[in-house]
């Protein structure tokens, strides 16, 4: 028994603490120990973090002052703020519409998937092999959008249904045989998606024809847009209007709600080339406007234009089917300024939300939502034409428009004291929209504040109000995934099934370079599905959005605080909308000065490819700007093409620190040149967690920069989206953030549908700001540099650390490179890359900015340990490498190239390799511990390209 | 590209629903469709639900009439309900101790533990391979319950603290030397403690004694209770107390609170033999008064003593430590009537929380939080004798008992009226506790409602009120994991990696018999983390509680109708609280009667453990009754049995269905001979699940049932706890219901520390029933039955089934007897149990009630696919068996005895079995997809009862 006295400890107790206080939440943000922190410092040879700041950040550019924020607040602290705040918002009954329907989020997806850090720490599927759950969530959402549409491709989600129909258009442009630049607007499109195309066409050159679609004839263009239902609820056939659009050459493109598309023909039965629309109404919230799903689906042909992500099945190497994103090279990561968008981020949470919804309700439960939506609309007309009002429209699905001449703004009025929001089209006309929610209670009070006898309604009984000839007639959902999950326990195991396929943060360090994959504090995340945030429509009456607006009032202030400029907009829901709208406002002020010849946008040829894509769809012309040995801007360069471009220099796009991991030098340098020619700054803010505290890009130099939440500021990635990009400008640039989207006399238009974006996760960025303050977020990005220092220092015996800075220093992350290593063994980046899947980690990002390289960022998240685990499976990795170099390991055969390996492969009766089961298996000791065992083996991406399959595979595929 | 055009499905759309109303949440509780009702009922030889249920279930106990419940409500309208419930309790700061002190639970411990079904909907770990994960935490658990009390072996929790006082009184008892049946009580004990000691010590003849412990003379006595700190807050040093009682031959009990032991003395430096307590100040909300998890500590040599569950570390077929139940043969389900308790369920997710959240903040961290309660403690003190109040105690860690003659309910009124709940101790002395979440605010409105100036307080130089003897001079948490989860991102992932390690709900069926592994659905989880449930502390004023109460006394009524009784509790905290609550009523009711001989209960040779040490406890002798060869009462030996103890006959307990699982014909004969000789019928609930909306226990002849809500009624297992077990009683026996823990005047005195038990689940239940309504309640039961006898027929062509009943029907769970099968071949059910963990199954309920045999339990949240699984793996185990018994297989070195086979195991270079490695790891082709990968082998019970290790054991034991 002398087992149990030894456990008794015989230290003393732990020491008086230097504080009674809580400590403060950056603890808890910031992985290593301030003992940690100090071993760190060894290894890298600093005494203090001060002395690595000092000479890792250049002088020219540090920030004079710590930041003005409110100090820190404690966990608890902040979550009372923002139940204070939620508190500020009035839930009402919103039957608004307009692309923004209530809906029920079903229980067991909120908590097992919104509120998993499973499924939204989860990074972007770029390496498929540790993404299978979440690449065949987002093949069900495709296979959701492609059967309700009846269009064969669909990808897995845009930002928005106002920037999609925007996506739309120019892909109709890209795509159509005519040489029109118009573009043709259903007169009775949402008013959002007049606004935002008017936003993208007009630098483009593209002039927007709004046509009632009644019949008359089309003006010559290269695409038009129907809304499937109009925006006033009107069900109409549009297969003449597309007819007589294919016949003129020009593309159709239908802006479709998918739940409707449950009873009605689909677009693609009806002549679209294309479908666009919002997948909200599939169990995501309002969110004050977002984050939600848009949907793209086009017909055969056109799929190699389709903008952002698509979902493809192909083979791994043992030739079982497996998922990955498919016909990559068409997006901006690869192909630069020859991108068919700016598209990057992409909504996967949200995207998986409505797919799985649809998983869970299946085809005859998403039919009855959308008859009960429409029988509660058809009732209300009943009941509004009995009481004598006119109802606009014959033929609708969940939208009913009501003409009361002059009584609208009363009648809305009249509602929302019954707690329901209407919708006043104009003066005279009010529309009410049902939805999954909508009862006899709401139709009463709608019934009330119109003044009619109030009435039940028999839902059962209501004669339907669809057109005959536009009743859906071809099935959909047709595949097992949609009818073998109806109770919540086969729904939970579906769930956990797919989580567990996958490499989170909840599992390990994902130490990709220029995605800043830090903690997502359950503390930050908990009040995003709070009903208070989660209930309130975008285009609510504003006071009862109190406690949202003050929310974004806030954290607009602290954001410029933090980054040095003096005005924010949170409209752009992604980077990419960021760029584009900062890119504008640069537009607008150079022609609001007379410049209007300014046009050429300076990139370095080290920048993200979203940049040239963006300054494109800004209307300018992108000129590349060489890199030096080190990685930096070629000065000389630079003054070469400013000399060129001079007078047509409109501005220069810079990450800072640059791609490359470093603090440039010369940036105020650079910024000092652009101005001097007359050109403004802008800086891409993707790095600025290495900024943070530290350097103000708006005192440093630059004019404008987006921001990616998502990165520095604890917006969760969730597997590949939702995103906030907010645009920061200086004073001079205040004038040109983007407009309201229902509101004219903005001198820039909206880049988005919502007036605030996302503004539904917007509570993480707030409380993670509120619970850092300045020392907190000053002491991440200390924290970021000097992990991402140790790092370089542990590696770089084994590897080549490709570029550093002043005193051999990287920024936030670093780059290693592999180039003369694959020269000499054969082993690439990607063997590399799969080897470490072995090893249980997410690989770093992969020949970015330069190719045969891996780019680290650890990140400040991330504790000793961890780094420590990390570093060590990169150096085992290195000595396999050189067991392939030295013959030890056969060049082929072996455990990088065939990494990485799954547990039916290591368990296999027949081993044919030369090197051993346990060395495939458990390279490193600690991994008998704890093993992540991915689901299949390196996947065949050519192959799957080449055998296109971008919905559900019949079950056979699966069969050996 | 025809791939494309392939995916859109050519069939039509879905027919029209036959309703438009959202489905009923039945149908997401009830597994199969009923599409897959009808193939199981072929599969069973029944036309239709109706038809199985006629023959299965006698006709004398059918209930005549459809329940009387409201509608079923959908879940949304159910959320709604509750919000509104949840809106009418008022959260103020509560400073009234006693116990119960607020306290911050950490968000990554309530998102990922709390509210994560990986571990809440997972099985008490009786299967120790596939529960590696929950069997560490509650070491973690146990190391800090043996560092912070200074004795050696902790178990894995108590009810709560007054249970736990009386387990420790009843454990002095059968340990000591002293022949006295006098236990000495602290006079500043709590008063919970005090009534629920009452209550347990008279039917056992304990004489209880209240004493000072002021060092007058100790009276002769068996064991000796100290709370440490008084419940008035006073801090003693009891070493001579101690000393006093041990030189008398009796044992010391220390009552401590957790937390002020991270700065006093432990009670077993200061001689305590015994410690117990709460830890639900370490991270647990109040929830009204539970579920919070006690704990029990005890010297060496008491070991085998202590009741409840014990987890050890002992070894693997490998060789590799492994956790495990410890010295189980302790328990009730192993000894009946000898067991030392009744003690059955433990409140494991409440100590996983609480271990966590030492984890998480560590020994620096809970010193912290507990200096800073007490530097409140001693600021509050000092304003207050500054302002020329009387402070009654010197010393004391966070309780100020303030002298205030005459005003004490005036001082109270204040404090809720500045929001603050103080302690009315008596009419001159009110009581604050300071906490966690204390601050200036909440001394400051202390101060003024005591009417003294209000305030700042500086803790940093607050003076401590601690004696300098008491002082800690000892450690604890020395262990690494008390270290090594500082980040939130390390603590998630540490959360992570144990969830990963074991089997619960969202991963695949628990077929376990008698247990109810059921749906615990998200709808009916969420509102238990809201804070207006979470956060009201059990002796608020019940004007606060206005919602709880009303939830409470609904849920009453609701178990009331469908039990069919007239009264129902909902104090016992756990099902043998119930039992034991019952059999108080039955011994309360015959006493009342004049009868005070009855002291004999007649229970079955089937029944439950826990039956038998229940009647103990109440003071009863047990008589066991035969069964005859098919299970049922053997109604000879009942005669018998009656007869020879007509006059003392107190009671019978059965369960019904029966223990065997089947609806036994003779229910009704058994309740009407024991009433005709003057006993009372006690029917056992744990079965309920098989007659809920078909049949009443109060109408068929009982008197008094206990209930399992974590069974039937949704509440999650939690790994093992919390339960809730209401008692429910005819109209004769209500008076005897348990009474208040603080409030005189009952008949019966309380079973547990708090007026309504585990209150803050409640809602789960009332969810629950709220959802399902009558007719959903009685399907759920018609679709258990069901499904029990689907496995049973597709079951029993492979092996034997023990018991049925009428038509050869089961009820609701079904034994398959491995007898004959062990003979023959050496399988054995161990054997069984453990291959079906390589098939991703936790085992059935082994050799219980008979030994050689599975019961198997579907419940009717299973689908029709998984329960097919199940059996396809059951089948596919019987033909291995058959291998053995024809010497394809080896008769040791197979499949079966050397199950189950971990990933390692699997992958290890060498294979030295005679099967092939894919038989090990893929005996069926499903397991390809998805695979549960154990983390130990088969575990060595006896090495570790003989090589007790109760605490976390160096890193060292874990090397090879």
């Amino acid at each position: 028994m002398t087992a149990l006295s030894e456990s008794l400890p015989a230290s003393p107790p732990p020491s008086a603490p230097t504080s009674l206080s809580e400590p403060p939440f950056a603890g808890r943000h910031i992985g290593p120990s301030e003992a940690d922190q100090q071993r760190m410092l060894e290894t890298v040879g600093f005494e203090s973090v001060a002395d690595l700041v000092a000479v890792a950040v250049p002088e020219a550019i540090r920030a004079k002052d710590r930041l003005t924020l409110p100090a820190a607040a404690r966990e608890s602290e902040a979550i009372a703020e923002l139940r204070a705040l939620a508190g500020r918002n009035r839930v009402l009954t919103s039957m608004i519409g307009l692309g923004y329907h209530d809906t029920i989020t079903p229980a067991v997806i909120r908590r097992n998937l919104l509120e998993n850090p499973g499924w939204y720490t989860a990074y972007t599927p770029y390496q498929p092999e540790i993404s299978q759950g979440r690449l065949e969530a987002l093949l069900n959402f495709q296979t959701v959008v492609s059967d309700l549409t009846g269009l064969p491709v669909a990808g897995a989600s845009l930002l928005d249904e106002a920037t999609a129909a925007a996506e739309a258009m120019t892909l109709a442009r890209r795509a159509g045989r005519s040489k029109s630049n118009v573009f043709v607007v259903d007169a009775d499109a949402l008013p959002q998606t007049k606004r935002v195309l008017a936003t993208r066409a007009e630098p483009l050159g593209i002039e927007l024809a709004e046509h009632p679609l009644d019949g008359s004839a089309l003006p010559e263009c290269f695409g038009v847009l129907v809304q499937y239902p109009g925006a006033s609820g009107r069900l109409r056939d549009f297969r003449a209007v597309a007819a007589a659009a294919h016949e003129a050459g020009a593309l159709v493109v239908a802006a479709a709600d998918l739940l409707a598309l449950t009873l009605v023909a689909a677009p693609g039965e009806l002549g679209a080339d294309i479908a666009i629309g919002s997948s909200q109404r599939f169990g995501v919230p309002f969110g004050f406007g977002g984050p939600h799903a848009a949907y793209m689906s086009v017909r055969e042909g056109l799929q190699r234009q389709l903008p952002g992500r698509l979902v493809g099945v192909s083979v791994d190497a043992d030739g079982d089917p497996a998922y990955r994103l498919a016909l990559q090279t068409r997006e901006q990561h690869i192909r630069r300024e020859k991108a068919t968008s700016n598209i990057c981020t992409a909504q996967v949470l949200l995207a998986v939300i409505a797919g799985m919804y649809a998983v869970y309700h299946g085809p005859e439960g998403l039919r009855r939502i959308a008859l009960r939506a429409h029988r509660h609309a058809a009732a209300l007309a009943g009941s509004l034409r009995a009481g004598g009002l006119e109802v606009v429209h014959e033929a609708f699905f969940d939208t009913v428009l009501v003409r009361v001449p002059g009584r609208a703004a009363e009648v809305v009025a009249a509602a929302a004291e019954r707690g329901v929001n209407l919708w006043r089209a104009d003066d005279d006309h009010v529309s009410v929209a049902c939805d999954e929610k909508t009862g006899t209670a709401e139709l009463r009070a709608v019934q009330a504040a119109f003044g009619v006898p109030e009435r039940d309604v028999d839902v059962e009984s209501t004669a339907d109000a669809l057109p005959a000839e536009l009743l859906r007639e071809s099935g959909y959902l047709t595949h097992p995934v949609f009818h073998d999950h109806r109770s919540e326990t086969a729904m939970l195991r579906y769930l956990r099934r797919l989580q567990d396929k996958d490499i989170a943060l909840d599992r390990s360090m994902i130490p990709l370079g220029s995605c800043t994959m830090k903690l997502n504090a359950s503390t930050e995340m908990e009040p995003i599905t709070w009903p208070e945030f989660a209930g309130v429509h975008p285009y609510a009456p504003v006071e009862q959005a109190e406690g949202y607006l003050e929310l974004i009032g806030t954290l607009e202030r602290w954001l410029a605080e933090v980054t040095g400029y003096d005005a924010v907009s949170l409209q752009p829901n992604a980077g990419s909308q960021g760029e584009f709208a900062g890119l504008l406002a640069i537009r607008a002020y150079h022609r609001a000065s007379g410049q209007d010849g300014r046009d050429v946008c300076l990139i370095p040829s080290s920048a993200h490819g979203t940049n040239a894509a963006s300054a494109v769809m800004a209307g300018m012309r992108v000129v590349v700007v060489a890199c030096d040995a080190d990685g930096n801007v070629d000065l000389a360069d630079l003054d070469a093409k400013i000399a060129k471009h001079r007078d047509a220099l409109a501005a220069i796009m810079v990450t800072y620190p640059s791609t490359h991991g470093v603090y440039e030098e010369s940036i105020t340098e650079v910024c000092a040149k652009v101005h001097e020619a007359g050109g403004q700054v802008y800086v891409d803010g993707a790095n600025l967690n290495a900024l943070v505290g530290l350097a103000k890009p708006g005192e440093f130099g630059a004019d404008v920069s987006h921001l990616n939440l998502h990165k520095t500021f604890c917006i969760p990635h969730g597997g590949g989206g939702p995103g906030v990009g907010p645009v920061a400008v200086r004073g001079h640039l205040a004038a040109y953030l983007p407009g309201h989207p229902l509101k004219d006399g903005s001198l820039v238009g909206p880049v988005s549908a919502a007036p605030h974006g996302s503004a539904g996760i917007l509570p993480i960025s707030w409380a993670y700001i509120r619970m850092m303050g300045a020392d907190g977020l000053t002491a991440a990005t200390e924290q970021a540099i000097l992990s991402a220092n140790y790092l370089a220092r542990r590696l770089a015996p084994h590897y080549p650390v490709l570029y550093t800075g002043r005193g051999g220093l990287v920024a936030h992350e670093c780059i290693v490179d592999l180039r003369q290593i694959t020269k000499e063994t054969g082993v690439t980046v990607d063997d590399v890359a799969k080897r470490l899947i072995d090893y249980g980690f997410h690989a770093p990002t992969m020949s970015f900015p330069v190719s045969g390289t891996l780019m680290i960022e650890p990140t400040e998240s991330e504790d000793l340990g961890e780094l420590d685990r990390f570093a060590d499976a990169m150096i085992a990795i290195r000595e396999e490498i050189a067991k392939v170099a030295s013959g030890a390991y056969d060049p082929v055969d072996n455990p990088l190239r065939n990494a990485p390996h799954t547990a039916e492969s290591v368990t296999a009766d027949e081993w044919p390799h030369p090197y051993t089961r346990s060395e495939a298996a458990y390279p490193v000791a600690s991994l008998r511990e704890s093993k992540y065992w991915v689901p299949v083996r390196r996947i065949d991406q050519a192959y799957g390209d080449r055998n296109l399959v971008c919905s559900c595979p019949p079950l056979e595929a699966y069969e050996d």
